[in-house]
């Protein structure tokens, strides 16, 4: 596994040049979020990401979660990283302060959580889970149930879960068979199996907080019909300490193609005891909490995995001898040229830095917003809500298909090296292939694109994002370096809400335009999107090397993986642009028992 | 894991109705192989991938190629499955007859390849490098080497090798360290460690025999001193019989993402035993003997594997129910609809069967090639040779690179489960994985086809086929329901042409031209030749619709993902064509100090 360097100087162009957050944090009252303090917390987190999470990845890999009779005991080191994360205070970081954390911006939380998951991704599954737990029980629980169940997830005694799950359905959670029945006492017994539960069993903790979605016996048909329930393991005693055990057990763990660290649970509850968080009924729309926080996090984690293998295999181009350059020697003194000389290696490395820093960028501008939809002004608390909104599914999808590629391209760098596990770079790949998968597949995040969020707005999100692209480019229409990019970027953003009338107009005539459209418009979108991030970065980039910076090759580097973004990586919104037009009777025509001949 | 069907209808689609095997088989001389003969060997071939490989992929994947003390256990059934096939005659179906082989086209010997690897693409690797060790003996060996080692491994008694690799070497064989010390009784002593050796040691031959590149003590430095040599793993005694264990031994396997049951072997050297052939300093030419074999086996490894993939989604996707089509209920009876419902799985599905279908159609012609390069006109021979020397890295990197593409949709398509090991549907995309990397890259492949294939031979291995898109086009310009089709097709087949002109030109100024374009070039042109085998394919399926064929649903099929390939995935070429007149500056500006930063 190639070490993890959490990359600073690129965390800080971001958060201090191009974004901003100081400006936002005391917009939105976070005092405490000082520069210095921002910068110290990242110093820190860094070093623990590095030094105690990436030395376990590829042992976690290799001896993977283990069940036993209902036990499952995680990979060695993993629960006293654990231990040590929380008592360095990371768990609770941007958790309420009421309930014991620190109160820090969101987007702090996400930074930290990006060094976590790019080190160990299946370690980061353990508190990232809790971290979605503890969303939907400060939203919607009792302030009973915040006493008693947030205060010792956000102090990390305990974690949390998500059922959602089953069996016969995981799209499609308004058949759910999970059932929830009143007793008298006000809980409900609990029944039913849930399976891919991440973090379900384990040893870290001493209790474990299950939100499990059920159905009341009079629950109407669908997902209006859902409920959730908080069921812990451990029943919890009057004075907050862990009583009798609950009936909720692990029935097995899945044996997965990768994060095999991370314990995906057959979670079976047999008349367990549950509590109903967020009224009868509403369960959906208290799960839509946790998930939109989550989907941002599973789009993190393309950028995650990517970053990993960039870093491991920029350092294989340099040295790996092999064949000479086509323009002559570059190391004549070695049997051989690094392959870092060889266009095409460049070609996958740039590949790889351009979607890594494009995508940051559209996490971080998201997880500003995520601060920013908690503004004391309203106005800009809902604009930024609107285009979180917006953002949400191109950050789960885009990122994590990118994602994939570029961990693909990482083992491709290393050629037959990479396919061996002991370089950790197939690894990378194995555990990136989940994150296109779950959290809603990326199918349904574009259903959700453009279905829910750009038609069902009749435009107004997609609008709120574009008039942002546009005054940018108005902006810089004159830029001396930059004023061809700006133009295609102009030209691309326009075809944007043209291709979202089309699409609108043909789906008013025929539901299937959407589906059919809905991927290719996600992916269109999502190559828009970072070519306005490119910009931006290299419109800041430029300016640090007009004033004469001292730093002209961090600066330079990006100026250059902006223009390899357009001329190498760009075109392909057009062929995504073409497929998003191509209309429904293409895929529709065929009847379903000729796909079987 | 999926089961397999061998998807004979699309096989006998393609060598009777599109590509007439049997009239080449006349014209070659191949009398043995009529069609009756033909279907009889297909159906035969079908029956056993079906029900002796295809049950052993799981469990060899889980169970993997075991070392220990030097010795490699394959998984359970292997063995037995080897001496099935080698009684069964399917390892000398295309072998020469002199040496105990049944004489039948390569082609034939292909068809039964694709099956095999389909099935089970881990046991298809021992065969499959017995079959290029055959192929170089063939070619290069003396009368006594082919006595001796061709005719056991003919009749499989004997297994054979690929000996390049070395662990500072790959790509770059000029630099391998292994070395050849003339003996005094006219052998050679072979010292150096090899790697990545596919079935170096394993259980289920009497002897192993490795066909090794070194370097005789006085060589000229570079590729132009490389020597092959056979090295037996036990001598051979005068009679033919398996002697004394010889020098070489197995030092360890990989541990790899996936083909595990495939041995890759570490093979250590110590003063073995060697006898030179195809003369000193002639290694890589015989070398390249195998390889453009073996290109086109590992470039079927992508449909194989996507086709197995596809077979497993397919299947899936009537099975399992999910939400409701957008268009209202299609199984209103049951809780959910079939996901095929689904627009986008649907295009998933094709996406995956345009790809698989288009490979194959490629794969077949590139075939039949190998067999009319053996044509007594040697016009024809000579045509056919230019013609296959230009699709060989074409298929290699095109159809394995859209083959993992599709085993990762076959992936998305489960949903959740996808990701777990017992659907085997993520065994296929980790085994799928290896196909871009080995045989070389496909970064390798690129290079090949652009810079020695296509600029190497002033454009004229590229006209040869360009020559026959064109006479397609012209012949169908006015064709009633393809017109449309066709016509695109005679764009990009002209774009294809200028834009080859574009980069030589500009490589004639800096070589790193080449290699800057030459992956997007390669990508380019395999969706042209897939467009053109796609137009071809729909011709065939109109006549039969319009003849009033009894098997309507096959032939529209055939039709409607043509359209889908031609609407969705041909934009596509678009992007790469940019890509690849991007230039290399953009590639190239960057230090490579900076890419550390």
């Amino acid at each position: 596994m190639p070490d993890y360097k959490a990359p600073l100087r690129d965390v800080r162009f971001l958060v201090d040049e191009v974004f901003d957050f100081p400006a936002t944090y005391q917009a939105i009252g976070a005092t405490d979020a000082t520069p210095d303090m921002v910068s110290a917390i990242l110093e820190e987190g860094a070093k623990f990401c590095e030094q105690v999470l990436a030395p376990l990845n590829r042992s976690g890999d290799e001896e993977g979660a283990v069940w036993q009779d209902g036990v499952v005991t995680t990979p060695k080191g993993f629960k006293e990283a654990f231990a040590q994360y929380v008592e360095g205070g990371w768990n609770g970081l941007s958790a309420d302060a009421t309930y014991g954390g620190q109160g820090l911006p969101h987007s702090l939380g996400l930074l930290i959580a990006e060094m976590v998951s790019s080190a160990n991704t299946s370690w980061a599954m353990y508190p990232g889970l809790t971290q979605g737990a503890m969303s939907a029980i400060h939203a919607h629980g009792s302030e009973e149930q915040k006493q008693t169940y947030l205060t010792k997830l956000t102090a990390g005694t305990w974690t949390g879960t998500m059922c959602l799950t089953e069996p016969h359905c995981g799209t499609d959670l308004g058949i759910i068979k999970t059932r929830a029945v009143p007793q008298a006492d006000g809980s409900y017994a609990i029944s039913g199996t849930k399976i891919f539960i991440s973090a379900g069993e384990h040893d870290m903790s001493e209790n474990i907080v299950h939100l499990v979605l059920a159905k009341l016996p009079d629950a109407p048909a669908g997902t209006k019909g859902i409920s959730l329930f908080i069921v812990p393991k451990f029943n919890v005693n009057a004075d907050g300490s862990v009583g009798t055990r609950n009936a909720v057990s692990c029935g097995s763990i899945e044996h997965k193609m990768g994060i095999k660290a991370s314990a995906t649970c057959v979670m079976n509850f047999d008349e367990a005891k549950g509590y109903l968080i967020g009224g009868a009924n509403k369960g959906l729309n208290c799960m839509f909490t946790m998930m939109n926080h989550a989907r941002l996090g599973t789009g993190m984690q393309g950028l995650c995995n990517g970053e990993a293998s960039y870093q491991g295999a920029v350092r294989y181009a340099h040295d790996r001898l092999q064949m000479r350059a086509l323009t002559g020697p570059k190391a004549p003194d070695k049997p051989a040229d690094p392959i870092i000389v060889h266009p095409d290696v460049r070609r996958m490395l740039l590949t790889m830095r351009a979607f890594n820093e494009g995508n940051r960028a559209l996490a971080y501008f998201t997880a500003q917003l995520l601060d920013l939809s908690h503004s004391p002004d309203a106005e800009e608390a809902a604009a930024a809500e609107n285009l979180l909104s917006l953002l949400t599914p191109i950050c789960k999808a885009f990122m994590t298909d990118t994602g994939l590629e570029v961990t693909s391209l990482g083992m491709q760098v290393f050629g037959g090296h990479g396919y061996i596990r002991e370089w950790g770079m197939e690894q990378l790949m194995r555990d990136c292939r989940i994150a296109p998968i779950y959290e809603g597949t990326n199918g349904i995040q574009a259903l959700d694109l453009l279905g829910r969020k750009v038609l069902g707005s009749q435009g107004k999100l997609l609008g709120g994002f574009t008039r942002i692209v546009h005054k940018f480019c108005q902006a810089q229409a004159e830029h001396p370096q930059l004023k061809a990019q700006v133009a295609e970027l102009a030209q691309l953003n326009r075809q944007w809400g043209e291709l979202t009338q089309r699409v609108g107009m043909a789906a008013l005539k025929n539901p299937d335009e959407v589906g059919a459209a809905s991927v290719d418009y996600l992916m269109y979108s999502g190559y828009v999107v970072l070519a306005y991030f490119w910009a931006r970065m290299a419109v800041v980039a430029q300016a640090q090397l007009d004033a004469g910076t001292a730093e002209v090759g961090f600066y330079q580097a990006k100026l250059a993986t902006c223009d390899f973004y357009y001329r190498r990586l760009l075109p392909r919104a057009a062929a995504h642009l073409a497929a998003a037009d191509a209309g429904s009777e293409c895929l529709m025509r065929m009847p379903a028992e000729q796909f079987l001949a």
